[in-house]
């Protein structure tokens, strides 16, 4: 039986019952997988990851080593998120890397969005290289949150699907991936039957290169907390206003536009909103969003916010847009 | 008598009679003022310069001589009206200068909006000074669109109203400016009764930069192309929509943006809906546009316009945006 091939009569993890069934014998496999060697896992702080974490910290306790990389790039909250409920809620044995100043001093000048995104690929890949070798005598085994679209596309030869992929040859590991069969909405059933809190369950898709791709052109320090703040106030009003939109988030481009601030000028950058509603990402549209909140936002981070004195709603379906601007 | 303070019995022209009454006292005046003498005025296809123009051609025919700088920064099909309406239909003497390689020579590479506000104002007086030297010996009297407003506002000490301020010394006219106790609307009034086309007298106001200071940053050629060209879209779509809103524009930000035409990569400009709502100018309110106008608009730019494929509606009241992004 191929191990990559969902069974035909697997049935469709959609109850706690059933998301605590597929705990139990995973908890089971990992153990018998892993028997007292070490795993090791970056920790993103994304769904998959995550889940894979709760997961293994049920099955192997602090014989899971998971490996937070903070590249300065995440949204407003997220790492300290990681380090609370995997840290101080599960007690796991966390390594939280504070890369930021790497990231960004690499980032420095870089306006090509390819660029950007090899560079933030390419380092995140390094860090946590670093981090495998200061464990990698006592560890075996790798653990990632791969999961069945995954394993789809890249058969398809869409993309290849490495979580950690690049490492070198002398740090290969036994993969561990214990969520590999399951579809997006399984996971989050079965996060949430592993007590992850519901932000992190239905978080939503967050590109690798985080924020980096949202401060458009080249990242600066301050555009890019301009932009992490802003994204903050647009999650929040738009969870508040319970907007059911699939993808939501501000974007900074590198720009200034004038503005008037107590009747001085004001010279400083604007903030788009970006909302989508998508079934397979292919194509995506924008949602027609409730003309207080879109004011709320505007009033909020224009005033909230240092350096942003405009805001603008982007109306662009995909296609020809893309979801994100870079 | 101060010449410059409106009588407290003047009537507000607000009628077509009224109106008619006032070009009838206005070209008598004009005629015993100006003699068989010649007036220069520059004609800027803006509201008050057209009325001023149209008033003189009635009054003293083609001893009026008008200029009309092409800065290159004009809208879509203006500099067009303007020699359709004055050299087509009233027979003018019409004297057209397309600058519009001098303006954009001058601001290949500047980027600072005050900079490029004062490129522009500079450039426009040497070229019209220029224009006024060639027919300055048979020239005696300068014609100017001076309104009540800017003479209140001048008196305020709030902004030194000279239409054509800056021309040197040895190049001082004497000033026919019959439209200076009139107060906007009473001017449109008086265009509709001289037959000045509608699209002309309801004209917004548009800066004097002009679409220099919508073609954010940097101006090149292409970009400045395809700002002139969203723009048409989104007066268009504006117009037909009948929206009031008080003023409405595109803007065209130097930053680009990934998209996806015909499943290829796109990297290109996004082009910002500007509208507004407004008494006085110093505050100004965003228009909840229909979500189908916004759409309609939104197509139609990233499908028709080379170079753009993103839209954005700017969301900002003034303060703390401004009307203009520069």
């Amino acid at each position: 039986m191929d191990p990559n091939k969902r069974p035909d009569d697997m049935q469709r993890i959609n109850t706690p019952e059933l998301a605590q069934a597929f705990i139990d014998e995973q908890v089971q496999a990992v153990r018998e997988q892993a028997g007292d060697g070490k795993v090791l896992l970056a920790l993103s702080g994304g769904v998959d990851s995550s889940v894979v974490a709760a997961l293994l910290i049920k099955a192997i306790g602090k014989n899971l080593i998971c490996v937070h990389v903070n590249h300065g790039l995440m949204r407003k909250g997220e790492s300290e998120q990681v380090i609370d409920v995997f840290q101080n809620q599960m007690d796991a044995n966390l390594v939280y890397v504070d890369a930021t100043d790497r990231f960004l001093n690499l980032l420095d000048g870089v306006d090509e969005p390819e660029a950007k995104r090899k560079i933030i690929g390419g380092e995140f890949i390094r860090v946590f290289e670093e981090e495998a070798r200061k464990v990698g005598d006592e560890v075996d085994f790798l653990a990632q949150g791969t999961i069945y679209p995954d394993i789809l596309e890249s058969q398809d030869g869409v993309k290849a699907h490495h979580n950690v992929g690049g490492l070198p040859e002398d740090l290969q590991f036994e993969l561990v991936e214990p969520v590999k069969l399951l579809f997006k909405d399984e996971v989050r059933e079965v996060g949430r039957a592993l007590g992850l809190p519901e932000g992190m369950v239905e978080r939503q898709p967050f590109p690798g290169p985080g924020l980096g791709v949202r401060c458009l052109g080249a990242i600066t320090r301050d555009r890019l907390e301009a932009l992490r703040e802003a994204d903050a106030i647009v999650r929040e009003e738009m969870e508040a206003a319970n907007v059911g939109a699939w993808q939501y988030f501000a974007v900074v481009p590198d720009v200034r536009a004038t503005g008037v601030r107590d009747g001085v000028r004001a010279y400083e950058w604007p903030a788009i909103i970006r909302a989508i509603n998508t079934v397979d990402v292919m194509t995506a549209e924008v949602p027609e969003l409730d003309w207080a909140l879109l004011k709320r936002m505007t009033d909020r981070i224009t005033h909230e916010v240092p350096g942003i004195c405009r805001v603008a709603y982007d109306l662009t379906p995909k296609p020809v847009g893309t979801v994100e601007w870079e």
